[in-house]
């Protein structure tokens, strides 16, 4: 960030009065620009105790697996959210959505929430954003060509509580940790 | 919006390539801003089975009573951000801290996510954004003076289930209701 949005001058990184931490503030209307985290939004659609996967389309990632989920946008929920971003990539209606998985991730400012649900009639088609979609069983899933180990996670705890069939809403933080080439 | 941050030009409002809705759109360099929602973490801190609150100093709805919380900060954890809220507001520590109450709030593009913790040795105190700390049992609350829905559904929520001791997570949206004066 370089200039500022309200009237087009130099902004400096400094920590405005009475604040802890440093903002972009600009040096001519002293408008103080604010990030925060973002929140990602997707689903964990199940048919017949297959899970939906698509395969990515786009970088990040491209060519690994994925649930389908993206950046929530303004003026919706974060359960239309996550039906959207499931149309969007795998061309999937979805029902009975309740929330599953959140996932604080601080070293890129993003909040994860899964919500798990039935994927109606079991029908997916491929989104502009994937490559692939399909439904797998826990003995199919592609494990090593998991696109993010938030995803890793959901479908782990997935597995693991449909063993019992009660699935409680848990936080995790992940760290950050190289990838393994 | 009306300048770019990366090169100061002007941004026109317009639905980028590949895209489905309007986004600022820098005239000169073309870089999209994206705006998306922003996510308000806070605690439901209890001692005793009373609730800790704090009467607002600053706007909006000062004087009016809430639980203590604050925008989730880049770098943070929701929990952490819901623990440095209350310490920032009402000087309080937290611990045992467990989600507990999730609002989507389309209409001004924010989630709420207060987490169900216990106040420790019931020790709280002013911040710099209180005007007051008190910690209240269900028939004091002041509920015709509660700063906002989310913390009024939270309350409510809160003195419920406590009859039965099981916490369940929930979402909910809120939809917008003009203030009766």
């Amino acid at each position: 960030m370089k200039f500022c949005t309200s009237c087009g001058n130099s902004v400096i990184l400094q920590i405005p009065a009475g604040d802890d931490r440093k903002r972009f503030v600009c040096s001519s209307c002293e408008l103080i620009h604010y990030s925060n985290p973002r929140v990602i939004v997707g689903c964990l659609p199940i048919y017949e105790g297959r899970v939906l996967l698509c395969k990515r389309a786009i970088e990040p990632r491209k060519n690994y697996w994925t649930l389908p989920a993206g950046f929530m946008e303004n003026g919706e929920t974060t359960v239309q959210g996550a039906a959207r971003e499931t149309w969007e990539e795998a061309r999937a209606k979805v029902s009975n959505i309740d929330l599953y998985r959140i996932f604080d991730v601080p070293y890129i400012n993003q909040v994860y929430m899964f919500y798990l649900c039935d994927l109606d009639n079991g029908v997916h088609d491929v989104g502009p954003e994937s490559l692939e979609t399909g439904l797998y069983k826990e003995s199919d899933i592609p494990w090593n060509e998991i696109a993010f180990p938030v995803v890793t996670q959901t479908l782990k705890s997935y597995f693991s509580d449909a063993t019992t069939g009660d699935f409680p809403v848990r936080v995790s933080a992940i760290d950050y940790r190289p990838r393994q080439k």
